[in-house]
């Protein structure tokens, strides 16, 4: 089979595209050309695959990479000209700069999505090419105040213009699911843990710099109570929902294709807590209170909590300890000993 | 004040028109200029106002009137460029019509819808423009399964392109709303009935037809069973929202500013009931059983009843008895005696 990654030059992209060179199939189909595109020409980390046409990497999959804008008028076009059998769709503008950029962000996270489902939708209407469509959706489609867990059909009220986007996207792949234009699944992403690289201003951030910044013996900034709860997923995780999404059937999924994801809800101090189980009580002494307000008035209106018993039924599985989430880091990410 | 209304020839916005000249005021401030738009020019239906500019109608509210599609560019730029304070957004393609031409109901309901919110943006950056701007949604924001009654809570998931174009705007009024541009309420419809003029062939016309029609002495069809359950109100009760909404401040409305309106649970039984109490057996005679299994399914994913205790505890109200429906009608509509 043929695979498109849209935006596979990012974290999850890059993890992505690696598990699928491992496995080399999908789902019990052999996946034999990867189309790898990102607005930077992506690259695959770990197996160090650079070019526009890169053939034996020893793992007898065909890689196409390219720079694409998908906010660019005609790319979402060529993106699809050849047909993928299946298309992940995971580029976006993150929730930070879609807030202080209201054009950029609307012009990639709604229009560019918009064009991918256009471009599908020409080609249905012309060769019937009616492909998997994967897009990663987030947690941010929801807004407060909320239930102590949002359930599967708590409305979508969105704070944030990247949660907008992102809600409005999962509308539209309903009804070009619906239409029977593509066999798509929108999947809200928990906030992903811990995520590997440096700190990042991102207000989501510190829940990953308290861990990984003390695991490699650097400090890091709490900037909210250790009563704060959250919902999280490893980068492992996610890389599962991805595979696992590509399996369900349209009878599985029925009419309702956005699906909230399992994850794991905890607060900071139990954060925290598994950090000294895991890693030592010296790594929790890096962590410094410095509280902010403007950060803890963001976070107050995150979710907490979700009851997935719909993703969970359908086979998605996530981390259920932060000791496991930690491991997960060390196992995948830490080049320490 | 002055006065926008977009779709202001259909059936609410000439009511709309009537209520707002006929008040001479909305919630204390004096309507000096109503602006009246539509794909067709839009009269003053009872008034016999029609033209491109007209004063002197008796009411010394100054009234234009234009033929203007809000699918075209430019045309929303045009529409705010003397920056009304109020802006009622009622144009759509109905359900029918944008199921059936795919490509008409994204270019009006949404780009139509979002090119007007940009337009107002474009003010608001040069001249502080924030007008408040009403708008019309529906509840086929909604789609099957459904609890017996949908909370105020309960997610969007529509199963037409209308619907689905509706809660796209939903969610673009509020995120122009949070971000200070409007000051935006979205109004969720209840089915109106009775509707007056002529059988259309939208799927929900027989829930008017069925009155309507033997009122005036006319056979009807009945299409679905007599237990099929349903949400209604009146085109008096519509225009009573539309008044109504223009009254809500930002602090009562809060984030959340798309409403379930308030309505009448009722079926298909309890309308004909009261039919025959309020014009007599005779007319229910005229009713004709014709089993239609395409309609029959359409209306199987429609809702039935709705809790709508945020849109009463902010002060709207519709009918509450499916006699007070057919006696609105038999008032402000019907022609004979």
């Amino acid at each position: 089979m043929k695979i498109l990654i849209i935006g596979a030059a990012g974290m999850i992209g890059a993890r992505l595209t690696q598990r699928l060179l491992q496995n080399g199939n999908l789902h019990g189909r052999s996946v034999q050309q990867l189309n790898l595109a990102d607005i930077v020409d992506p690259s695959v980390t770990g197996t160090s695959i650079k070019g526009t046409s890169v053939t034996g990497n020893g793992t007898g999959v065909e890689i196409h990479t390219r720079a694409a804008d998908l906010g660019t008028p005609g790319v979402a076009q060529e993106l699809v000209a050849d047909e993928p059998d299946l298309i992940y769709h995971l580029a976006a503008i993150v929730s930070g700069e879609a807030e202080a950029d209201f054009d950029k962000g609307y012009r990639i996270n709604l229009d560019g999505t918009r064009s991918l489902l256009e471009a599908i939708r020409k080609r249905h209407e012309t060769t019937g090419y009616t492909p998997q469509l994967l897009f990663t959706s987030s947690i941010a489609v929801y807004g407060a105040p909320f239930p102590a867990r949002i359930d599967d059909e708590f409305h979508q009220t969105p704070m944030t213009s990247y949660g907008t986007q992102k809600a409005i996207c999962e509308l539209l792949l309903a009804d070009y699911n619906r239409r029977g234009i593509v066999r798509g699944v929108g999947l809200r992403l928990p906030t992903i843990c811990i995520r590997p690289g440096r700190p990042n201003l991102a207000a989501s951030g510190f829940f990953s710099n308290i861990l990984r910044e003390p695991i490699n013996g650097q400090s890091a900034i709490l900037p909210v109570e250790d009563t704060v709860r959250h919902w999280f997923a490893s980068p492992r995780a996610a890389v599962g929902f991805l595979i696992k999404a590509a399996s369900l059937t349209p009878d599985e999924l029925g009419p309702r294709c956005n699906l909230n994801l399992p994850g794991l809800s905890a607060t900071v101090k139990e954060q925290i807590e598994s950090l000294e189980r895991v890693v030592g009580s010296d790594a929790v002494k890096l962590i410094h209170r410095e509280p902010d307000a403007t950060i803890r008035a963001i976070v107050a209106n995150w979710p907490e909590s979700f009851d997935t018993r719909r993703a969970t039924a359908l086979g998605f599985v996530a981390e259920t300890s932060f000791d496991d989430i930690i491991k997960v880091y060390l196992e995948d990410d830490w080049s320490g000993t």
